[in-house]
């Protein structure tokens, strides 16, 4: 397994080791991820949407990318790098066959968002995360952070080769 | 081609016959989608997420769908039916490889929007809709509607299996 996919599969093997309170919807008390100090930004679900994604192999997710004000209008005025603040999340969910779809559409082909899998975020800080590139990188799963250090340090490494577009995979998706 | 696929394909072989001007982002000003008279919401990229979805077949598509702030008021509440001014809306793009994020995966497994596709509204409005549920339906593909009346028409009926849930599909996607 390499190490985007052990990184992004780990939070299945990681428990939670930390305490902490999760307000229903913002989770803003929880502890803070491991290494680069994270918590979740309250109101994440909030934000705009970046774009969407399949990933299939082991992940075998649907996600969503979205972005905090910050990170979106960077995104949609076309610079980089990203400014200090921005933030870049990522919802994942299984990816299932929808029945009920596929009655309608009278065959199989719809695949939808299924249990939740986990969030992750990219935050801006030149700063403070100056040797991964100005980002910090946390993940959560129901409002717990991945506590595992030794995966979380694998995550800039992986996303140096996308370097010139400031260590950001996701492309901002066009309005259709 | 049964009714949903052919109505989501049909854009593809609608011409826009309207003349239109297009703000760059809200579109506020477009023309209206025949039947049910619906224009762009102005702003509906900055409403926020309910789901994603693919679509494989022949529409072959990544899509997210949005709510403005009463949709998601009444998702987040689970409250039936939706209120009068709620709108849900369905952007679409094409479901392409990500040769770039498969280099680094090591392997064929990622999937990101292409190109867009056309985004879809259900707008909320119980008295001008109430022969349809409630719901007027219109789509668009670059600020244009889709003109043809006969397509619109076979929105609603194919809505209807899901008449427990005020004739929406898509539900909720919980928090990872």
């Amino acid at each position: 397994m390499n190490r985007i996919a052990f990184w992004l599969a780990a939070v299945a093997t990681v428990a939670g080791v930390v305490a902490f309170t999760a307000p229903a919807s913002l989770h803003a008390d929880d502890e803070a991820a491991p290494v680069f100090g994270i918590k979740i930004p309250p109101g994440f679900r909030d934000w705009k949407l970046i774009s969407v994604a399949h990933e299939a192999g082991g992940l075998n997710d649907l996600r969503a990318v979205l972005g905090n004000d910050a990170a979106i209008k960077a995104y949609r005025e076309g610079k980089l790098p990203f400014p200090d603040g921005a933030i870049i999340a990522r919802l994942a969910w299984s990816y299932v066959p929808s029945e009920e779809n596929n009655k309608v559409f009278g065959r199989e082909q719809s695949f939808v968002a299924g249990s939740p899998t986990n969030v992750q975020f990219m935050v801006k800080d030149s700063s403070k995360y100056a040797s991964t590139g100005g980002w910090g990188f946390a993940q959560f799963k129901d409002g717990k952070p991945n506590a595992d250090a030794a995966t979380l340090k694998t995550c800039f490494p992986c996303h140096v080769p996308v370097k010139a577009r400031d260590y950001v995979f996701t492309r901002y998706a066009p309005n259709p």
